[in-house]
């Protein structure tokens, strides 16, 4: 019962793989052969700094939590699914009973266990452990790959439309087109958007954007020598909408900003460029302290709104979404590695591009009993 | 037509009486003699300065937008108005055409005609001009005194009820205890708050809002030599709990932070202070940029709104809350002067007492032809 | 491990005092010694008639739902209780992981187990088990017997609050003044409600809701002879305009309906009497079908919705309304009965008057170990 | 002044040309020469009955209401139309001033002025006036035909974005294949709907629908001699579940039913087709009162609105979703006629078919200047 082979992080840099028990499950619990996981920022930062804000490595942990398998084991009171079922995994198990569970808002409960924080562990192992309501099943047309992006995605889903409440016709600007950005974009263009416009200081970046979801780009212009960040945010929006036709209010105006950066100049332009009675949501992790311009959100009466990982029923329009072919998940895969070649889909995924230089959207590990090339 | 005594800023602390013509009335509008008028933070700042943010005084502007009065005339198309009645005055004249006008949002029109916003003529005239639907009809047993302060009372009912949508047994803080502030308060009592928390860094204030409609009081502490904003507040923000048994999360947690201060520390305390999923309502005026703890804000997903002046529904709920005796705007007016006494007012005001020394709350102007014991 | 006496319904007008297991609790359960139970309209359903729609009760099942007991034995891992303490129950454990309850719609989860309805036994018993997180602990001035009425109120706090998301200074129209229909004034009563119009068809009880929380009554006239249902409600809802002064739109006219009597011509009459634009609520069972004027709800954009027991939150604002003196549960208890009185309590119920002739609004049992006067 | 040639119902069946004057244009107000009319079931009505409910053609009134045209005559204060600007025309000129124009819902502004609504005229002249913002630009690449269609495609967007707020992967059910539930299918397929089944009793046009934008449909089966309505509602939803494998409740189960029949039988169905915390929207109007299984809605917590015309946004978001692609009203217009051949076109769509057996869905009159082959 120990034959469990799992990519362990004990220390800043310090990763090995070793044997782990193979998970017991209750009753209303299922045991997945995790197949495929993708490489998430958080696991690349624990991975590179032991940390993450108070959650702190301080005992060997598994890592990853964007997985994808296929059922070993169902407990006796699963009925929904059974052994050889493909599913995307949410790897957050919440304690059901406390005021935010109760009423909804799970992904604010206190005694959460998240997969890879601290100290739970993830599912780079052989085998995962999870109730069977956090299991999707995937269907035939669906890649395991599909799966394992079913995580960002969630993330994506649950900013613009759980948080946000993004309808058909709604303009978006997303701040940063990172994976978690490009899936913002994409979620949007699901769900109807007018337009998608893409903010990056990497052209590369906004290019693909384009390609995959952005009906236009926006590259912001350098900060000039001395000038404040707080004038450089209102020329940074003015620019904006010159560039590319958007008034200030009304109709064509833009009525959501996602700021998936975390970049303080990113969050400040955005508050500018957002319509009056607009959001903003906020789901890039960066800066702990940003300065926003408050008098601009309150003559406006902006709303801006944190978004932290998913809730109820956001992995469901995930899969329907992907399922109903109004997102396309595969172009983001762009590296893929075996079990065995962990750290270097770690190094690759830090450095943002891979030895041959091609940059890292999203890398997969597969599960040490697949091929990378079954998808 | 041109007996219409009027208080006229010409530039800064340049003040002066004069005749102006009395305003003719279209089909559906409805002239009123000006009995009461409270003086405004917003009032004071362009008397002192002349201009508020972009909003420049160029040509003589008569100031006051806080105001009720009797009916002297009305259109032919008036129904439900006539000659001899009393009412509150809601000061902005919205398009009733645009995007945000025929939402439902009309604070957002950018074509409202707003008393005392250069270049519209404000309300300390004799006589004042406005569309019929926007006078509310005092009870009997209100004053215009209370009429008069119906202005501030609904920007409190804006921030509380219409933007932050409060509900009974919900908890409150309020950062600020001036005018505004104390409103608030009123409102989240009058609407069932089961805790209603007053944060100010004037002791004699806190006593006020104890008294007035505050369920608790809190000092923050004073600022550290070489403390940092972001440690200061977390610090007070750890405090407040400690003080007053709060707890961060949960039925005990503060569901509701309105800021009417606009205070910098003051309003990263406040994200720091609100539960995971809580609301935090922006009202008061102050610094442009502030700094925010936006990854507290984003982990616990909080709702921070902006809330300005007031929109559809908010005088008529602020004059209901009154007339049933649920809030009592009388403590509130610490001064009275005459017409004749303006500048007196205002300078009062300014300096947050009278000469007397006594701390001013609201001074409230009288029109030229009533005597301030009139209340 | 068997003291424990229960009061059972075996069929229909059949029911016996017998000992049953003391249940074991998990670890996330507590046991309670039940003091206080009101008996409920459904109880007496189940009783006269052994089953209600199709809920049949076809073995031996014990009655009651409404309890408040102290807690005399807690699992490991319960956290916020402890043996000793005071709690009103919320008699309906539901799955945790379907759609609804996940999604904060537990009442409609198709998995609950509830009290008293068939198969699952009541609470008329010495000991009930219940997840911990069901148990509400009562603050030391509110009696067991506040604590078992909590059930009842919990409905009313669903149907207006939660439900009909009720505010501050909206008007209200209940229709039925039983226990359930008095708890909705009561409850719109706390949350600030600008009228509270009871109606019924029977005097008394008009008047009682009238010394407890509405603030008018209305009694309908007689069917006459060869009238249609459709133009007596038409005639009924104009006379209850005429009679009450009440508009038909704008700031005067009725907010919110709410039907407590399940009677047809209540409830069209209902529609008939909202604002456009308003809400109607139906929260009172009694014919299965029932015509409603369905091009007036159309053309008034009427919102029309069921109320079915209680969800996330609602016990909490029960139980905090009630502690903060905003409602008073007190007058609604007009019997009390021993446990040995059981048979007697239903039968009084049943009649809706006790054999001294008093109209019961609420019978409460006490518990196997406790006297009636021991509130 | 007077070259204003007129369609005109004088009385039952009773229709003249005519000319009437130019109307005369406010500050704020257009004119336009209407060049495409589509006849609308309440134009039929009037024509064929001279009233419709408590509307009552009482002196000659121009019919139609569902108008595109093109601007020839600007107020001096219009700044976003000019002469030559092709227009969809919203024929309804709300107060601005009430209750529910304030709030944003003018729909229910009791003091509107509709088109073709006694004793207001219509627009099937060849010159109509509106106040500018209820006049729409048409993008180049729709034709004056889609604008005409603009009008009942509102209705639709009301009905499924507005009212019921019908989001992506959501499941509708629309009872009835009319002009009004084919167009609320499209919007529903617009929007990102995972199910839309038509219902009708018409095999031809349910063939339609699942041409148009259904992904599937249902026949009832007939009521069988001596069946109940109530009876036959059960089985008929019975036998909807069991044909298309329709789940009751979770993500599989029906998120939305709107009614667009009128019909009672097909309104007491609908209540037991939809899910748990379901939407029904009612949108169709037929008999005046209807029976409901009201039980099953009070379990199910069932949300039944009323939809009326359209209110803000409506036009807006109807443009940009025929703009954008997303919907195609080509389709559906299947008859087109001369100004000169309006008595043809409404004898046409009260016979629901023409002359040559084709059946109606919409037909359109030109107008006097315009040839129909001009689209």
């Amino acid at each position: 019962m120990t034959d469990n082979p799992s990519f362990i992080l004990r220390g800043v840099e310090d990763v090995v793989f070793d044997q782990l028990p193979i998970p017991t499950i209750r009753d209303d619990e299922v045991l997945i052969a995790v197949k495929k996981t993708g490489i998430c920022g958080s696991d690349v930062h624990f991975y590179a700094e032991g940390r993450i804000g108070s959650y702190i490595v301080e005992k060997p942990m598994v890592l990853g939590h964007e997985s994808a398998g296929v059922i070993t084991q169902v407990g006796p009171k699963v009925k929904h699914l059974r052994p050889g079922d493909r599913v995307a995994l949410e790897p957050g198990e919440n304690c059901r009973v406390c005021h935010d569970c109760k009423r909804g808002k799970y992904e604010l409960c206190p005694d959460i266990i998240f997969a890879a924080a601290p100290p739970t562990h993830g599912t780079l192992s052989r085998y995962y452990r999870l109730p069977a309501d956090l299991c999707y099943r995937l269907p035939d047309h669906l890649t395991l790959e599909d799966g394992a992006m079913m995580e960002p995605l969630s993330v994506g889903v649950h900013a613009v439309s759980n948080i946000a409440a993004f309808k058909a016709n709604q303009s978006i600007v997303v701040l940063g087109a990172g994976p978690v950005g490009l899936l913002c974009m994409a979620v949007a263009k699901a769900l109807g958007a007018s337009r998608i416009i893409a903010v990056d200081i990497v052209e590369s970046r906004l290019e693909f954007a384009k390609n995959y979801a952005a009906t236009a780009t926006y590259l912001p212009p350098k900060l000039e020598p001395g000038e404040a960040q707080t004038t450089y945010s209102e020329r940074n929006a003015r620019l904006f909408r010159e560039q590319l036709g958007i008034e200030d209010r009304g109709p064509g105006a833009i009525d959501l900003v996602v700021d998936a950066s975390g970049a303080p100049v990113s969050i400040q332009t955005g508050v500018h460029i957002v319509r009056p009675g607009g959001t903003f949501v906020q789901v890039g992790m960066g800066n702990p302290d940003v300065s926003i311009p408050i008098t601009q959100l309150t003559f406006k009466e902006v709303t801006l709104k944190g978004s932290f990982r998913y809730g109820p029923g956001d992995y469901e329009l995930a899969v329907a979404l992907v399922s109903q072919g109004k997102i396309d998940l595969k172009p983001l895969v762009t590296h893929r590695f075996s079990f065995e070649q962990s750290i270097e889909a770690f190094k690759a995924t830090r450095a943002g591009r891979s030895e041959d230089g091609k940059p890292v959207i999203k890398a997969i590990i597969s599960g040490p009993d697949v091929s990378p090339a079954d998808l």
